[in-house]
């Protein structure tokens, strides 16, 4: 083993390990998020959370600005991971509409964030606050109708949804559901409106 | 006129005046805790914005937990106005379902708060922060999808709506039109995902 190549692999190494910490830390941030909001989340309060200096975290993120959105984007990553990576493996439109919807489902159910969909809980924190972090998230809450409404059109196509439907205003409905069930879920603690929301979404594809 | 009665008068226009300072503070607090949320609304803040001292201020909350509780209190007075009580008018449980979906699309509409529906507003922000404060914004939306699902019940009884519906699913569904409508709305500044709530409500209805 040559001097050269080991001290590349250090390099990535270590590079490695500041990603990890850099994930784990957006991870914590992206939960605490959605109980004391975005604006809540301080350079401070994360500090205390994952256990790490102020001055540590300002080496991972200059500015609370910075910070909020690598916390948008880890939360998209972790989104992407569980919800709509594995409907794509779905074949058909109906399919992946379906995998989608079930998907968020179990999603919010499994409490990977406290305060229940991060896109939903940050959207309504930030829509009134304007500027880059209001952009990104609103951005990211219209990808996701994007990817439902390409499913519906999709689903339509191969003739699983009546062609006369107005794709937007399934996909508005569909997305409906998804959001009652997610706020209720978290408000009331149970999983009734989950089931509320499947059978909603049973009887308007059917 | 004797001195007594002049004096009376004199408490009663002083409390009168009181009683009307207090209500333009609590709702000029209510907007703001649709767009700062109601943690973000400390007296400091609500201060500035009503052009009072911090002090005069303190002599009306004594604690900002007080305050929290009184502008849910003075929002859910706006919200009867606007919303419930006009729909009371109406003889026949589907009258009465569609009054309360459409008073509140136009409430939503009119930008009465900046940030949308109060109720949306502050339970998705307490929702993940037990105590007095979250209980009251709970029972509040509860209190609002008890009135959605009475008269659903009432529609059902007049032969209006199919008495084989499950009222709960029935109540759901409207809502989450009703919600998603509300949250759209802000995020997007467009009147579209009211459009697309009424097409929805008229089309589970009918």
């Amino acid at each position: 083993m040559s001097v050269v190549g080991s001290g590349e692999r250090r390099v990535r190494k270590q590079r490695s390990d500041g990603e990890r910490s850099r994930q784990a830390i957006l991870r914590e941030a992206a939960k605490l998020a959605t109980t004391e909001g975005l604006t809540g989340l301080s350079i401070a309060r994360l500090a205390d959370a994952v256990g790490m200096s102020k001055s540590g975290l300002f080496a991972h993120f200059g500015s609370k600005e910075e910070l909020q959105l690598a916390t948008i984007e880890a939360a998209s990553e972790i989104f992407d991971e569980e919800v709509v990576t594995p409907a794509l493996v779905e074949t058909t439109g109906i399919g992946r509409l379906r995998a989608l919807a079930e998907n968020f489902l179990r999603h919010v159910e499994a409490r990977v964030f406290p305060g229940g969909c991060f896109f939903a809980s940050v959207a309504a924190e930030m829509d009134t606050h304007p500027g880059p972090v209001r952009d990104r998230a609103i951005q990211m809450t219209d990808a996701w109708f994007t990817g439902l409404l390409a499913a519906v059109r999709d689903a339509q196509a191969e003739g699983a949804v009546d062609p006369a439907e107005d794709p937007g205003q399934l996909a508005f409905e569909l997305n409906a559901y998804l959001l009652m069930a997610n706020a209720a879920f978290v408000a009331m603690d149970s999983t009734v409106p989950l089931a509320a929301a499947r059978r909603a979404i049973d009887r308007r594809l059917s």
